[in-house]
């Protein structure tokens, strides 16, 4: 019988560090553009509005790795005291087919998006930036955070910025020390105590703060992730600041836009997926508004193997539009799956 | 953390019994029909002419359950001592999107695509046929006649021609009533003991004879299965007798073959999904041929909820490719589910 390695949400706190994500997940980058990486057609089920689910699948030819990615997301979850994300990665050996390992997909989502914005801020902001500004405070806000604090030394303060409620954005700053330590210090502490005690230090001498007014924190921000389901433009063109960086992570279907078309006149635009990206991300407005053709986009994996050229000066504004691709999960799952095999970790089951 | 239930090769073979599976089968067919059943796009990649896989998903509306499964077959595994299929079926409450099983799929996937044939010959064979003759004698044999024992109540003796090696059809006619036994009896025995003693009797009742001559084999049965790989038709036009109906199973991609085309001349053309049947199965041929049109054929689905009449006369010639919908895998995975529940099989993981 197949001997498969389960590893849960727990087991993926505690094999995990940030810094290591962000590592695969430039690694998934550049295997998109070597294309040591294949991503297969995405499959796509919408329920209701409230509800939805999709597989995402592909190949990793230098781990001998393949597998599938299936993320369900029931919004309507809460009613039920359960959470609105549930779903599992399938890993593969691409040797001799046999199923390696289940994991918890959501959180392994959660770390990978994180470090998909972390590796475009290192390819394309500012290394000096000092004021990064989240907009939302939703799930993915900390995962965010804690990614975007790994790649920028000389930041100082995190502004929280929540369209919906300027009251949760207050509450979600003063929880955010404490709660950042233990998604991404203390769970990793018995397996990597060197990371997290680095990370301890990094959050200790960072500054959270709830940002009222959206318009003072665009201004005063290098860089900026939006981070929210929203479907109108959230960041106006005249607030950015030459020089800015933006990740605009929460558009991933038809009719979502959390920016400002007119911002794209004046920067450059670049993507995890170009297709995708122009078909269902953020990118998609600009394009529809003209502004932009899809030939204008780069992608991020051509910047990461010197393909293209990133930023050129530190006046450009860049943005940076991560729809996710299944080689960013099929890369953090081998990471959980190598560790849990070091560390001894998750339950292995017969099939 | 959601708790999952794990499901074994071993554990499908105590939980299921092929009359409930050819129940099940039936079911997802007329669900295809009805759209109580969704089946999505799949998903397949060949990483040689040796090895691939493929994503089959869909959603399952009464039984409040959608799923995917990924099936790798790597033809080069026997060298490696391993088996050549392998992989898993997901299945998720489509109520609040939280994973519910993990099931072997080779396993279910060997009971699903006899019970297909099965399904069809109920539907469309004459039913007082005393001979099958199925051809292949692979991995799907002992499935396929099974199955097709548990629908032809007056069957007594089944032919066994192996393309490939008469001598490898000799020993497999001899050892069937022992394998059919274990697989189908002996498995299952302490949960559904009353099957199995039916299952025990009915396989005493039948002859198993190897067939050197394919045709004065294929002149003498009632009922085909034709089982193999193959890419050059198998069974010619002119050696079929009127009134048999046969169920082609092996061709599953572009190039396949196991029927003369011109036997469709003849014949009433039946398929469990009409793109896949005129792209990948069987069913390719004669269209391409221009002997029949893809209009020409009829789902099986129409015949089961009557909107399409099957057979019409004893001397009728009826032909149903079976090329696999994902909602087979997800009502047979069900069945698992619900029965493991129920006899407290498996192990429950935390995800």
């Amino acid at each position: 019988m197949d001997k498969v390695t389960v590893l849960n949400s727990h087991d993926i706190a505690t094999l995990l560090d940030m810094p290591a994500v962000i590592q695969v997940v430039k690694d998934a980058y550049a295997e998109k553009t070597t294309k040591d990486g294949e991503i297969w057609p995405m499959v796509y089920n919408a329920f209701s509005d409230m509800a939805d689910t999709d597989i995402r699948s592909g190949l990793l030819k230098p781990k001998k790795i393949f597998g599938n990615k299936e993320l369900t997301w029931f919004g309507d979850n809460a009613k039920k005291n359960l959470p609105e994300l549930h779903g599992v990665v399938t890993l593969y050996s691409s040797e001799t087919g046999v199923p390696e390992a289940f994991i918890n997909a959501p959180a392994l989502t959660g770390f990978r998006t994180g470090a998909a914005s972390a590796v475009a801020t290192k390819e394309l902001a500012n290394p000096n930036s000092e004021t990064l500004l989240i907009v939302g405070a939703g799930g993915q806000a900390a995962y965010q955070i804690m990614a975007q604090i790994c790649v920028l030394p000389k930041l100082k303060q995190v502004l929280i910025y929540d369209p919906m409620s300027s009251e949760n954005a207050g509450k979600f700053a003063q929880e955010l020390p404490q709660k950042l330590t233990i998604l991404f210090a203390d769970n990793i502490q018995m397996n990597r105590p060197t990371v997290a005690a680095k990370i301890k230090e990094r959050i200790k001498q960072i500054k959270f703060i709830a940002a009222s007014n959206i318009i003072e924190a665009t201004k005063n921000a290098q860089v900026i992730v939006t981070a929210t389901p929203s479907t109108k433009p959230l960041i106006k063109a005249q607030w950015v600041q030459s020089g800015t960086h933006i990740n605009a992570i929460g558009a991933d279907m038809e009719g979502k836009q959390e920016l400002d078309t007119q911002l794209y006149q004046n920067a450059r635009a670049f993507a995890d997926d170009l297709d995708q990206a122009s078909g269902v991300g953020e990118t998609q407005n600009p394009i529809k508004d003209n502004i932009i053709k899809k030939g204008d986009v780069t992608e991020i994996g051509d910047v990461i193997v010197q393909k293209s050229v990133g930023r050129q000066n530190t006046n450009e504004i860049t943005i940076f539009d991560s729809t996710g691709i299944a080689l960013q999960d099929l890369e953090a799952a081998n990471l959980a799956l190598q560790r849990a095999k070091r560390f001894n970790a998750g339950v292995v089951v017969d099939l």
